[in-house]
């Protein structure tokens, strides 16, 4: 599988994109990688590094997309971006999937822009993996729509169906809408019409789902505005990593914190693994007839590893083509199909 | 000060509830608690315990509101609840504030019935303290409104202001927008609209803010509607839950790990008292024009305790009247004014 990576995505490129490369291809041998960006500072890179020469490639792009810049602007004035570029590629057959830790918004438009939409999905959606007590759940919409109607919430949720089901092997996905309390009619406006439609449908609905329930593990895909999702995921990493720095804190406090460090190395490393973003290192953006994963702008070579190992999952478990299956006219379940097209048209 | 406590709301009351009072009287030697409810029930509670008996009176309800009742039908049937005779007793000034760890919906419902808002304010906010790894941060909205307009977050961000020059001894607020990204540009479409009110503003105005932000301490005030705020809260408190568990499993896994834990309680213990909900107990429902706590369902006594002290320091420090103050008429600064009631009006 080839995957092009956008070397010039995130706050540490292309270093890390380069290294991450190299750690993917090493990690799976059915890998290849094409680093899509300036030539010249990508070379610069691999100079000196050992890697499978004939695993990595350089697609040379001359312009890169900054964090801050408008996606109309980008897609307007940058026809040779690192993005553009990227995406192209996979668009024209000559890699399989795409992954970009760069402008994220960006990143979206150019995708949907050029990939295009799988036939009856309105809107595309951040899948983004989130770690429970028990394992992981699926967060979507993660980031990509800030104001949605309850017909998009309800195709997340058939997206993040399918894609707990082909990469996390969950066969019946209990799935959750995240709201404000656990009644049925707690929510907002938009949370009590979707709350309706999964109801109805065949989905394994679990209803509502607070913090306490998703950090516990009681539902494998957590549905969401983008909006919303967004704000739980910074949330949630952003109070991992304040809790590490102050657990670090308190044990560098006196001799007896500074002790238990030495038997705490172990715990720590694993306790971090756990509630570390970078472990999980990318999320599809579901619903594009193509794969394509966003990775965090402060990605780090593990995150963008990571990515790519994601990103090779998506395209041999055939996600995309399991979700165009759901949305397909010809799909075998028509009482359910028919259920879901009132739904989706709504 | 005289603090009327629901001493039948809550998960585990009266238990707690009576528990909580004598903790509080005992702790500051200014407030008195007048528990309601079941005088069986509660005197049973007492029984056999140490407590000044001067400063802890029960006053009887027979009624008591279950969690999944509605605030309509609480209202309307159970006049003799514990709930309406506690908000009852701040009414006709027999109690200077009101603590209850019941039914939220039911509790804001009975507080803004009996007691009203503040002339013009459109939607009292809960006021939630979180901790950051420099301090603490108000949360506000933190759950009362669902569905909300731009001028309603303006205005929680008023009252936030004062919250925290009141109690928290803050003189200019930092006062940040939770949002999706830290870019102007960035948001839905209701924060895009309150990004513009509160940038033209006398608030000391820090931009949009994400989760790594308020965590690291970057605003005092955080603004954003009930339903975000309420989920940004319960996936802190699932998280650093989840977290706290996931340590201590780790901890127990080998010997390397159980040696440290001697060494470790301490830093353990600090570090609960950082990211434990109960360390702040209850929040103001602000906007109301008597001082009115909402404590969380799951309260321990400790909670309780913490709840009645802020309800006596909502008190004592004229929170409301300070609110009262920035929305009146008669205030001294014209210009601002004038552009806030702009907002207000909206």
């Amino acid at each position: 599988m080839k995957i092009a990576l956008d070397a010039m995505g995130g706050d540490h490129a292309p270093a890390v994109t380069v290294e991450g490369a190299i750690e993917a291809v090493r990690k799976s041998k059915e890998l290849s990688v094409i680093l899509v960006g300036n030539e010249k500072a990508i070379s610069e890179e691999l100079k000196g590094k050992k890697y499978p020469h004939l695993l990595i490639k350089i697609k040379h792009a001359s312009q890169v997309v900054e964090m801050g810049e408008s996606p109309v602007t980008a897609i307007r004035r940058k026809k040779d971006s690192s993005i553009r570029i990227a995406v192209d590629l996979v668009k024209s057959g000559q890699a399989d999937a795409v992954v970009s830790a760069g402008n994220s918004g960006v990143v979206m438009a150019t995708a949907l822009f050029l990939l295009g939409k799988i036939p009856g999905i309105q809107r595309p959606a951040i899948a983004a993996v989130m770690p429970t007590l028990k394992g992981l759940f699926i967060l979507v919409d993660a980031g990509a729509n800030v104001d949605c109607k309850a017909s998009h919430l309800f195709q997340f949720a058939i997206m993040g169906n399918s894609y707990a089901r082909s990469i996390f092997n969950i066969n019946s996905p209990k799935t959750g809408l995240l709201s404000i309390g656990e009644e049925d009619v707690k929510g907002n406006e938009l949370t009590k019409e979707v709350f309706k439609l999964l109801k109805e449908s065949d989905i394994n609905f679990v209803g509502n789902v607070e913090g306490k329930d998703v950090f516990a593990g009681e539902a494998d895909v957590v549905v969401c505005d983008g909006f919303v999702g967004n704000i739980a995921l910074k949330i949630s990493e952003g109070l991992a990593e304040a809790i590490a720095k102050m657990l670090k804190r308190e044990v560098s406090k006196n001799i007896r914190g500074k002790m238990s460090y030495f038997f705490l190395k172990d715990v720590l490393k694993n306790f971090k693994k756990k509630t570390d973003y970078s472990e999980y290192g990318g999320a599809p953006l579901l619903g594009l007839s193509k794969p394509c994963i966003i990775s965090h702008g402060r990605s780090t070579a593990k995150a963008i590893k990571n990515a790519i190992l994601i990103a090779g999952e998506v395209y041999k478990k055939k996600v995309i083509e399991i979700i165009r299956d759901e949305f397909s006219d010809e799909n075998s379940k028509p009482v359910i199909h028919m259920e879901r097209k009132v739904a989706v048209k709504k």
